[in-house]
């Protein structure tokens, strides 16, 4: 099926999603994934530099937090922004055609420790990109580390609230909620 | 000078340290680490399961703070229940013994990217064992995470602070400091 995808890209992700989750992370090579997608090795390499980052999605997603930031309107405080950059997700990457193939995703790296060493580093990239574009709104640098991991960790709750295919709702409401649940929470630490 | 420490994991670290600082990560092996120490390899990796892990302390760090945490007034709150466990830290592991070893320490990680990706994933375990430690208390799921990764946020401050060569103070202290900036700064999120 991943051969009919128009992107390059998009059938590499989906073919090695179809082989890990077949034979599991470790039993499939980036050769393998390539032939899946009907694709060489050599453009697997063009758009991933190894095996485990074709689950990731190089720096578009902390690209689009940092633009979501950035075009939060001017009288937001710290954590609006940070909503709105959640939002952007949203409109842009966690579609509602996206949901069951987050779903399964999120089995697959679940059952591998490598992927989830690389997940959590990607997680940790997404703070440092919401950081910035929170510090060049000029936020104070500790305010905005403080509502980059408030951010974060709401993000994390709405992504395993969201990829539950139990969930009919759209990922900017959940992760507006959470958001707030995370809020209420920090004002009673 | 490692030689001469009468704990063999101390000495590797040491000897790590100053030919990490000396040579650089990538041109340094297990085996040059083990013969400055005065030890063999296999003694190395008894105590380390790799080149990364030896500036790290294993899980050592995590059971502090779980202990700490655990060890706070039954009245503490979450947030208090992390500054215990940063007076245990302080108490136990960043003596002002260690202060001139953390400096080089964080230059040394600094400088290298797979030291930097250690460090992260630990800073997780760390978080992780936080959260763990604060539900243990019944303190609700979210305020547990909350309080854990504002806890992390301050503790990382603090190392900083603390391990610069002009900084006097105990890390106990400097790490309450950072914890109410960190708590001031959510407020106002």
């Amino acid at each position: 099926m991943a051969r009919w995808l128009p992107n390059p890209s998009q059938r590499l992700v989906v073919a090695a999603l179809d082989l890990f989750s077949e034979r599991g992370y470790e039993n499939t090579t980036v050769v393998e994934i390539a032939e899946r997608a009907g694709l060489t090795k050599s453009t697997f390499f063009r758009h991933f530099p190894d095996k485990r980052e074709v689950l990731f999605g190089g720096e578009a997603m902390a690209d689009l937090v940092a633009q979501g930031i950035a075009a939060a309107p001017a009288e937001a405080g710290p954590l609006e922004a940070v909503a709105h950059a959640l939002d952007a997700i949203g409109r842009e990457a966690f579609t509602p055609d996206r949901r069951e193939f987050s779903t399964r995703r999120r089995a697959v790296i679940a059952a591998n420790p490598e992927l989830r060493e690389r997940e959590a580093l990607k997680g940790l990239g997404l703070t440092a990109s919401m950081i910035d574009a929170l510090k060049r709104r000029g936020i104070p640098d500790l305010a905005s580390c403080v509502a980059a991991e408030l951010g974060a960790l709401a993000w994390k709750i709405a992504y395993e609230r969201w990829s539950d295919p139990a969930n009919d709702d759209e990922f900017g409401e959940v992760a507006r909620r959470a958001l707030d649940e995370v809020r209420a929470a920090s004002a009673l630490c």
